[in-house]
């Protein structure tokens, strides 16, 4: 009997309930897949500093790392914006994506058939999106060093950062870039702004030169600046994105929007080795926090990523899916999806509603 | 009689035609209104590399600051795109915006009721947007030290840049913002990412703090990824933007599509003295470059912000303004912007029509 252990990371705001819910789909997939999962439950960002004092306790990395896979609800809230940085709930994390070392993140957005109408672009321009963003994330400007505050030489008050790439951690995520597209139709779009940035030269440069090893992959760039306008001109000319941390910040979260459906994006972060981090795009939502109004597809949807690229699971990931695509199709929406004529759940509801189909 | 000195930069693609027919248009809204206007033609960017050398030549530069306001084509090309990065015509307009220290670039995004056809947004979402950003243009990563290509503790090679912020480039810029959205509806939302940044960090506290100069402006707050995601969602919410050099680039990029027309928008770039530039938000485009099919509205319309906001002539701006919308009123469409049932015409002819309008 295949057996694992997952960390559950509820987080804060609407977390704990997408979270409680996804576990029951994900056990229930996996018993019938005859997997055997156990769970442990840590606290992360805001509720781990209201308990601990820190965003991202010892004991939850430490739990993190010993684990085969994590699923994480989602981190922040207005409560905790005004701590200094070290304490902030974004900060945990972080320091868990670095912790974890799963240096690339995918992001898929797709534009599905049940959903089209709760896009804001035109029916013809959305129908049929399906594209992957491969960000960066455990390097560029969000790790870069040195940053901080300081004077300059007019001896005036500065905040500084520093966007950096090294050719290693180009060509890492480069390669699990080629390797996406290859298994999707073969088109890679790699985002920077190398007519202004050295980092962004010395990126186009490495991925450039990586393509003569994916000859079946066609390879093209463009500026990030360009990308922001070509998501909405025309997302179907898009099949998997290759960009940095920041870059990969905005354009992914474009577009989820473009696929008009945020609450119904999953994510997952992998590494070399050692266990991969999944969680949805969306935030933690805190004016719904506990009503039991979220979307907890996203989350489902993330743990169905989690079997496959955490465990390699696939069939227990095709379960999940399938029984998402069905509850659509059996017209059940919660508040951000809805649309006249389909059936107005909540949460937990959402929830029970998949593990019928699973 | 007022008089003024213009410096013309066609620069590169279409930057020629689109400068040429531009001049006539202002130099007939100006003569009607008793402005007499002498103008200068410089080299700058790939063409100038071509003619001198370097991107931005000395006289170039001298002239622009010499004269009145500065009215700029586009820049840029394959052909100059393998050069190293201080030859790069991009690296020219980049010394032009530095040496002018035209810190505010003002990039208006609407939609017009006579192309609401040509957003991609759904017509309820896109109608009536009318936003502008400005993007603070001299500082941040853009120009930031030390950057550039070094090796790392491990013997890598590494690309970096500096995305750095000093008070006074905060204030200025923010300052500049509160100013045009008192001019407008009120409203200004600061884009930063403050939840990772440094940077971001000092420039929310100082925009925070001048808030309260502005008791009349109402002044939010949001992280650069929901922006991206918010213009597309829901662009109407917005009325000014203020964000940094390189997310100002990203967004007001987005923004112009969501209007559906980057070929009409026009942008103003100004300091706290000397002469403002004034160039069209689109590009070169030199697959078209030389065949009159060029959208000169764009230009067209930065003539108008120059008059407006480089010369202070209000009403000469106006008869721009006006003669554009009759324009299109008339249904005179260049390719970018045609719909069926309109007038298709080229460059030359386009502002032809707009001349008989003035
Ligand atoms: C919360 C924040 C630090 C985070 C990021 O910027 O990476 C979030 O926006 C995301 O995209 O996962
Ligand atoms: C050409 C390039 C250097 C420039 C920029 O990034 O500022 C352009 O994209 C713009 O927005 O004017």
């Amino acid at each position: 009997k295949r057996s694992y252990n997952i960390t559950l990371l509820p987080g804060d705001g609407i977390g704990p309930e997408i979270i409680s819910i996804s576990k029951d789909v994900l056990q229930l997939a996996a018993s019938l897949e005859g997997i055997e999962i156990k769970y442990q439950e840590m606290p992360v960002g805001g509720s781990a500093f209201d308990l601990a004092g820190v965003p991202l306790p010892e004991e939850t990395l430490a739990a993190a790392k010993q684990s085969d896979a994590v699923l994480l609800g989602a981190i922040g809230g207005y409560k905790w914006d005004k701590l200094e940085k070290k304490l902030k709930p974004e900060t945990g994390l972080l320091q868990l994506r670095a912790g974890l070392d799963v240096f690339a993140n995918l992001r898929p957005a797709t534009v599905l058939p049940q959903l089209i109408d709760c896009t804001t672009l035109k029916r013809e321009v959305a129908e049929g999106v399906d594209l992957m963003v491969v960000r960066e994330l455990t390097a560029g400007i969000y790790f870069g060093e040195p940053r901080g505050f300081g004077v300059n030489e007019k001896g005036e008050e500065i905040g500084f950062n520093t966007e950096v790439y090294s050719v290693s951690q180009i060509d890492r995520i480069a390669r699990v870039a080629f390797e996406t597209a290859r298994k999707r139709r073969g088109k890679l779009c790699s985002v920077d702004k190398a007519n202004v940035l050295e980092a962004s030269m010395l990126w186009r440069k490495r991925v450039t030169d990586m393509a003569a090893d994916y000859p079946d992959v066609e390879l093209s760039h463009m500026y990030i600046d360009n990308a922001a306008m070509q998501l909405i001109r025309d997302p179907k000319q898009f099949d998997t994105i290759l960009t940095n941390n920041i870059f990969g910040d905005i354009l992914s979260d474009e577009a989820s929007m473009i696929s008009g459906s945020i609450g119904m994006l999953p994510s997952a972060s992998i590494g070399q080795s050692g266990p991969g981090l999944f969680e949805p795009i969306h935030g933690s939502a805190p004016d719904i926090a506990g009503q039991d109004k979220a979307n907890p597809l996203a989350t489902i949807l993330s743990a169905a990523m989690l079997l496959r690229y955490g465990l390699g699971e696939s069939k227990a990931a095709e379960r999940i899916e399938a029984a998402v695509m069905e509850t659509l199709n059996r017209g059940f929406r919660t508040g951000d999806i809805y649309s006249a004529g389909n059936k107005l759940v909540g949460c937990n509801e959402m929830g029970e509603q998949v593990m019928k189909s699973v």
